[in-house]
């Protein structure tokens, strides 16, 4: 598919709702379990999601729209969630992201992007020059693949839990 | 995680709320895309969990609740979908799976199954006994498992738009 502002934006405008209704109000047991050491529970996905919203895709899209001489984008630190987020309920992490992506969603949209605009480019620390849109896009996806890590990551805890149905559940294979 | 009732019926009643937060009013590019040949879109996926609701779940709890001298389960039909639903909308599926939901919820909570009931057994047509526990678990399990589908067939959309990106999404390569 190719990339299409309003379809990208109905997607981004969906996931905090999505992790709302997916998350809120379930024990914790659900919210806190992980796949293993150094691997991420569903309390860190969001945390993770959050430190995108304040420090990564506004900010380099922010950085591609200046046209500035130095348009390289800082690497983005994809553990400071970590830190950030000691001893915060999930509850305050969803109504934070939700907040966070609706402010970002609203700025935007106001920056009514032509497609000219969204062919501008920045320079990714590791691979080079990449589109606006090519930004936009990776910024759905990966909204996407982390609701994918969640459901992944709650129905792995069942692991044990189902018997011989294992072999049948690609999903707590992945 | 040790299968607890409440706590298993606490992810299913929320799934019918997670797809009609991340589906509905979405174009159709999202919905009916897929991985592949062969392979299923979200609305396939909304489709199969339709039939699970209809003739999977319920149907073989029943089995095992009622300890008759024949416990071995029908093989689900895991295609059954493609043909049922030619031609309805993915919003038309999407109230249906919430409404058998719901009912089958309803039925579920009524039954007021003790420990002691949860471990009595059915037969599985390939790999024989199981539990009702491991069947409800089971229930858990494969909601979860279709909601990570959904999201990565949507993520695998972008697969060309996201660029060099591309590599750093470990979604799309799943």
């Amino acid at each position: 598919m190719d990339f299409d502002l309003r379809n990208g934006i109905a997607v981004l405008e969906r996931t905090p709702q999505v992790l709302e209704a997916l998350l809120s109000g379930l024990r914790e047991e659900w919210t806190t379990g992980n796949e293993g050491p150094d691997t991420w529970s569903p309390f860190d996905v969001v945390g993770h999601l959050i430190d995108g919203e304040l420090t990564d895709w506004m900010v380099r899209l922010r950085i591609i729209l200046e046209q500035g001489p130095n348009r390289r984008f800082q690497p983005f630190d994809r553990f400071h969630h970590i830190s950030r987020n000691r001893g915060r309920t999930l509850t305050a992490l969803l109504a934070e992201f939700r907040q966070l992506r609706e402010k970002n969603l609203g700025e935007l949209r106001a920056m009514n992007l032509t497609p000219a605009r969204l062919q501008l480019t920045g320079e990714h620390p590791e691979f080079g020059r990449v589109t606006l849109e090519q930004l936009l896009a990776t910024w759905v996806a990966h909204d996407l693949g982390h609701i994918a890590q969640i459901t992944r990551v709650m129905a792995k805890q069942y692991r044990e839990a189902v018997g011989p149905w294992e072999a049948y559940l690609p999903v707590l294979h992945r």
